[in-house]
């Protein structure tokens, strides 16, 4: 985060953040601590999935959330006003023409929002230019392309990928995770760091194959049943194999790993 | 490690060491430190590639490493001979047919052996036996399918591919990192806890591109040219490409992820 605030920033003090977490959240926001009175842009909040970890972990802090949804952001605002988030305002805006004179942010967090972009080195860019100098970029996504489980099985795997091409076929790319420090590199950000956060699961995390396995990520496959069979990209038959199989990774003797990347830059 | 010892056993703890890592050894051995005077053996050492950090982490603990090649061992001793290690034995010794008596040993290491073996779990089942009750059994081992890279590239992933089918013909698992917890639990041991260890390369850490992103992974799926190409796993055209592909990787906007696995349970 910014040189002047001090929890956060030791590679030490985010690996003992990132192994203590208990949730999903904590694993992704391990390490991310915004100083009081810092401004900080959240780009993309969607239904603020991500807004309320943010701003409880930075109370201090005064967050701007914006989207190019009203409806999201309706969403987001009733989130965080269930939570009682007073450091938190909300605005309609684009990436691409964003409301805010340059330099108005002292810090910018973005996740799971690149993956849904054609260009997202432009997006990362034009974020850039709001940041103060000294200033950061953090920027979450995960990379399907990093999942593997036990027992190992092509139609499970082939499920996966389906979600790879019709993510791509929109103009997405679920690969993301990994290009991270060069995309912030080519942004003109500096001294940029990329973090793995590995989700391992095995059956000694009972909440995680409850949370993740099944509930997260195999329900985030079965979602894309229709377009993948409507698409032609499998048949039937082996979608219906595949998903059972990536259920079996979920079972007494199965194990299921998936990797999210956080990077951040300096302006 | 053992329960009156008191380093080494946090998640915590284990975190840190990791994080602090600057060699593949020691992100590998990270949290594994054994006691003053407890007897560890060493089961399948081959030419002694992990048996100087081991001794020298645990400077008080006396090591027994095996192996069934002597000429391995010949090798192993010539470099804990130049390393002056002073805490290790070596024996010719079969993994299926141990000299020693039951309950011989406080722990056993086991690091990337169980790959090349046709009943992992057998070898898992009988290194046991040979455990006081209370003592650990710690293995370590890699994972080919958890290889990504950007960029991605269909040839380099069937070049990684064809490693994973040629150890596999040859009775091995390179895909046996994700399987640690089922072998462990299967094999007997109880309170099995498994960490993944991610090796994330980018052009940030250049001494990681050099030492593992070419020279160790690179360099390996290179080793396999020969018996790839006369199984008629690939073409040589592809091939090269494949290669020549996964060594873009190791370029100044790419990136390598590789992940290993370590299971310590208890007898």
């Amino acid at each position: 985060m910014s040189p002047d605030y001090i929890h956060g920033y030791s590679d030490r003090e985010h690996a003992r953040l990132v192994d203590q977490a208990t949730t999903l959240s904590d694993l992704l926001h391990a390490g991310t601590r915004y100083p009081a009175g810092s401004r900080v842009l959240e780009a993309g909040c969607g239904v603020g999935a991500q807004t309320v970890t943010l701003a409880r972990n930075s109370p201090e802090a005064r967050f701007t959330c914006v989207d190019v949804s009203p409806d999201s952001l309706a969403a987001a605002r009733e989130r965080a006003r269930a939570a009682s988030l007073s450091n938190v305002s909300f605005e309609v805006a684009d990436l691409f023409a964003l409301p805010f004179p340059e330099e108005s942010f002292d810090h910018v967090f973005v996740c799971f929002v690149l993956e849904h972009l054609r260009r997202p080195g432009e997006a990362l860019a034009a974020l850039r230019t709001r940041l103060r100098p000294g200033g950061t970029l953090t920027v979450i996504e995960g990379d399907h392309g990093s999942t593997f489980f036990h027992p190992d099985d092509p139609d499970a795997r082939r499920a996966v990928d389906c979600l790879v091409t019709l993510q791509a076929r929109a103009g997405g790319n679920a690969l993301i995770g990994r290009q991270l420090k060069p995309l912030l590199d080519g942004a003109g950000l500096r001294d940029v760091a990329v973090s793995p956060r590995l989700v391992y699961v095995d059956s000694s995390r009972p909440e995680w194959v409850e949370g993740f396995t099944l509930n997260t990520f195999t329900a985030m496959v079965e979602g894309v049943r229709r377009p993948a069979l409507a698409a032609g990209l499998v048949d039937e038959a082996t979608w219906e194999r595949g998903v059972a199989r990536l259920r079996r990774a979920a079972g007494a003797d199965g194990v299921f790993c998936y990797t999210f990347f956080k990077g951040v830059g300096i302006r």
